[in-house]
C-alpha cells in the first residue's frame, strides 16, 4: 500500500476504532497476545533476517540488542499488550458538564486522538507497544519503524492484522510504512489531512528532524542531559548513593544522570568521594577547572561537555558558588527532562522545585524515577520533553484529546 | 532591539515571571489598564498614522473597522485586562500528589508554558489581550503583529512596557517585533530555544503560513467551516432560528454557520422556508443538484464549495439521505470547529454527537456558542481545532502547562 492508502484506511478507521466498547477492545488485546505468542516462529525468523543484515551491516552491539527478538521477549511484548488491556479505559468520560443560565448543558468528554504516527528506530517491541496502547484509546496507528527492524516489523503487524481481521476490526486500525526512504519519511510527517499526531521516540537525530520537517503537530520525547545539584548542606552518603544510582544503574536511558553541579563550598571534601565511588564502575569524570584541580582523577571538560547526553559511563562536573548559580547552569543546558537537588536546606529545594525548568524535578531522589510505571501509569509511550499537551512519562491519557458536547432545545445567540 | 535579543531577553524573563505572587500580577494588570486609558492621546495618534496608511493602500472595510482605535475601544481594552486580573490565577495549582510505596511524594502542578509567541493580524485589541492572558498566567509573550497595526502595536506595548518598569516587572515580559518582514516572520517560527508556543490568530493563510513554516510547537486557531445538519425529524421553526442566528448574527466569525446539510425527506418542504428566512438578509444560498431543484433562488454549488469558510453571507445546502451521510460529509469537509444537528430523533442525536470530529458538537443549539466567554472560562486567547493540549475555546488554562514535582529521602532505583 502507498502513504496515500494508507492515511486515507487509518482515518477511514477513526470512526468506527473511536466507538468501540471497551470489553471489546481488551478481548481484542487479549486475542492479539496470544497469537503473538502463537506466531513466534514466524518473526523469530523474520527478525533473524534482520539480524543477519544488522551484523553485515556492522551493527553496534548494543543496538543489536535492542533489534534481538527471542520466545522470552515475545512472551514479554505479549505481556505487555495484556497489561494495557487490564488498564482503565479514558475514553469517553466525562471530565465537566455544567449548565448555562440559558438552559444550554456544556459536556466535556475524553475523545481519540484520532490517527497517530508513530516513528521510531529499530527496536521491534516498540510496534507491539504503540498497537496496544493506540487501540486501547479507540486511536487508529501508522507505524514508521526503522529499515534494519522492517522484516521484524511486517511480521509482527502481520500477526497484529489477522487478529484485528478475525475479530472483525476495521482493517485501518494498524498500519505500517514498509518503504522507510527518507522522501516516504518527509511525506509521512506531512500529512495533516490524515494524521491527527506524530509522535517520534529515538535519539536526539531522530527526534530534530522530525521537529524540522514536521507540520502535523509532534509530541517530543525525550532526549534527557539530566542534572543533580549537590547543594551545600547535602548528606554525602545520600548524594553518593543517589549520583551512583542515577548515572550507572542503566547508561543508555533518557532519565539516567548526565552532569553533576556542586557547591564549591563542599567540592574538596566531596569530590575525592564521588571520584572514588563513580570508579567502581570506571566512569569516566569531565569538570570545570575548580573541580579538575581537586581530583586527579577529574579531566578538564569542554563547553561542549554540558549540552551532551552521553548515555556511556562519562559525566561532567560543574562547581558553582550558591543554588542560584546552580539553577541558571541546568536552565541554560537541561533538555527539560528530570533534574535533581540534593540538599537539607529547605529553602534551596523549594526554590530548585520552582525555578528549574524541566518535566520532573526531584529533591533527594534518583533522576531515574521519572518514568511511566514508576509514576503509575501502568504504561508508557514515551517521555515528553515539551510543554504543549503532556509533559513528563506518557501513559494512556496522553493519547487522548477532549470534545465539548453541547445539548440544548433550541438555543441562539442574542 | 534584533529578533535574538527579544528571545533571549523573553526566555531570561521566564524564572521571575513564573515566580510572581498573583496579588503582584493583579495589581500591575490593574495599573496597566488605568494607563492605557492615560496613553489614549497617544495610541489614537499612532492609530491615525496606521489608518491613512491603510486607506492609502485601499484596505477593505471590513478589516479597517479592526484596526480602528477609539476613546471607546481603548476603554473596552482596558476594561478586557481588568477582567484578566479579576480570574483565579491558575499557576502553582497542584492537580495531583500522591506518595508511592518507597516514600517517594510525586505532585502534578500548573506552570506557565514559559515563552509564548503570538502571531495575529492588523487588531490592536489583540496586543492588550495577549499581553494580559500571558501576564496573568506567568508567561513572557513576544507579539508580531500585523504591519498594517505596526505604530498602533507600538504605541499599545510602550504604554505596557511602562507601566511594567514603574511596577520592576522584568522587561522581557513583552515584546513587539517591529520588523514585519517575511524572512523575520519565518525565523521567529523556528526560535526553539526560546520559545515554547507559537499562537497564531488570523485568516487561514496566516494559520497555514504557521503550521507549514514552524518548528515551534504550534496551537493551531480557528477556521471554522461549520454545518447544520437538520434531520428528518427536526422541528422546522427551531431549525430555521437556529440557522438564521447561526449564519446571520455575525458572518465575519468562526463559528458562524457556513454549510447547511439537509435530509432528503423534508428538504422539499423545508428548503422554500429557509430560502424565505435567509432571503431577509439576503443570504446566498448554493446547493447541490437536489436542493437547487426544489427552489429557484438556489444556485448551484461546486465542489468548492463544500469546503469553503465564506465569511460572508452565502451558505451552501447538500442533501442526504440520512445521519450516517451527514456524518460522513461533515467529517470530510469541516475543519474541526463546531457542528450541530437539529433533531428529536434520540438515537440519531447521539450518533452525531459521537460520530462528528470536531472541537465543539451541538444539539439543538446554534454554533455561535463556541466561544471562551459564553463557555464561562471568563477569558479567551483564540480556539483551538487542533487536538493536542487544548480543544475548543482557550482561556488561562491553556496558556499553562504542568511539571511533576518529586520530594524524597535518599530514594534510589532498584
Amino acid at each position: 500500500m502507498d502513504l496515500a492508502q494508507i492515511g486515507k484506511i487509518a482515518k477511514e478507521a477513526k470512526t468506527e476504532l473511536g466507538s468501540l466498547h471497551t470489553i471489546r477492545k481488551n478481548e481484542t488485546l487479549l486475542s492479539a497476545a496470544d497469537n503473538l505468542v502463537k506466531d513466534s516462529k514466524k518473526l523469530l525468523e523474520a527478525n533473524k533476517k534482520d539480524m543477519e543484515n544488522a551484523r553485515a551491516n556492522h551493527m553496534p552491539d548494543g543496538l543489536c540488542d535492542r533489534l534481538l527478538l527471542t520466545e522470552e521477549r515475545i512472551e514479554q511484548m505479549a505481556a505487555g499488550i495484556r497489561k494495557v488491556a487490564a488498564l482503565d479505559d479514558p475514553i469517553g468520560e466525562v471530565i465537566l458538564e455544567k449548565k448555562c443560565p440559558n438552559g444550554l448543558v456544556i459536556g466535556q468528554k475524553r475523545v481519540p486522538l484520532g490517527v497517530v504516527g508513530m516513528i521510531y528506530e529499530a527496536r521491534p517491541n516498540v510496534t507491539a507497544d504503540a498497537f496496544a496502547l493506540c487501540f486501547k484509546t479507540g486511536n487508529a496507528v501508522i507505524l514508521k519503524g526503522g529499515s534494519d527492524a522492517l522484516y521484524s516489523n511486517i511480521a509482527i503487524v502481520q500477526s497484529l492484522r489477522s487478529t484485528l481481521e478475525s475479530e472483525g476490526i476495521v482493517r485501518g486500525a494498524i498500519s505500517l510504512i514498509e518503504d522507510t526512504s527518507r522522501e516516504t519519511t518527509t511525506a509521512f510527517m506531512r500529512m495533516n489531512d490524515d494524521i491527527d499526531v506524530l509522535i517520534p521516540r529515538g535519539g536526539a537525530g531522530l527526534i530534530r528532524a522530525v521537529v524540522e520537517n514536521a507540520t502535523v503537530p509532534v509530541i517530543e520525547t525525550g532526549t534527557g542531559n539530566c542534572h543533580i545539584y549537590v547543594d551545600e548542606s547535602a548528606d554525602f552518603d545520600m548524594a553518593l548513593d543517589i549520583i551512583f544510582n542515577a548515572k550507572t544503574q542503566r547508561i543508555g536511558v533518557c532519565n539516567a544522570c548526565e552532569s553533576l553541579v556542586i557547591h564549591e563550598k563542599i567540592a574538596r571534601e566531596f569530590l575525592p568521594l564521588l571520584t572514588r565511588r563513580l570508579g567502581e564502575k570506571n566512569v569516566e569524570i569531565r569538570g570545570d577547572e575548580r573541580a579538575a584541580a581537586l581530583a586527579d582523577e577529574i579531566v578538564p571538560a569542554t563547553e561542549e561537555d554540558w549540552g551532551t547526553e552521553y548515555l556511556d559511563y562519562i559525566i561532567s562536573v560543574k562547581t558553582v558558588s550558591d543554588v542560584t548559580e546552580a539553577i541558571a547552569h541546568i536552565n541554560k543546558y537541561n533538555t527539560g527532562h528530570s533534574e535533581a537537588i540534593i540538599t537539607d536546606s529547605y529553602q534551596n529545594a523549594e526554590k530548585f522545585l520552582n525555578e528549574v525548568d524541566a518535566a520532573a524535578v526531584y529533591v533527594n531522589a534518583s533522576t531515574r524515577f521519572t518514568d511511566g510505571f514508576e509514576f503509575g501509569f501502568g504504561a508508557e509511550i514515551g517521555i515528553s520533553t515539551q510543554k504543549l499537551h503532556v509533559r513528563g512519562p506518557m501513559g494512556l491519557l496522553a493519547l487522548t484529546s477532549t470534545k465539548y458536547i453541547i445539548r440544548g432545545n433550541g438555543q441562539i445567540r442574542p
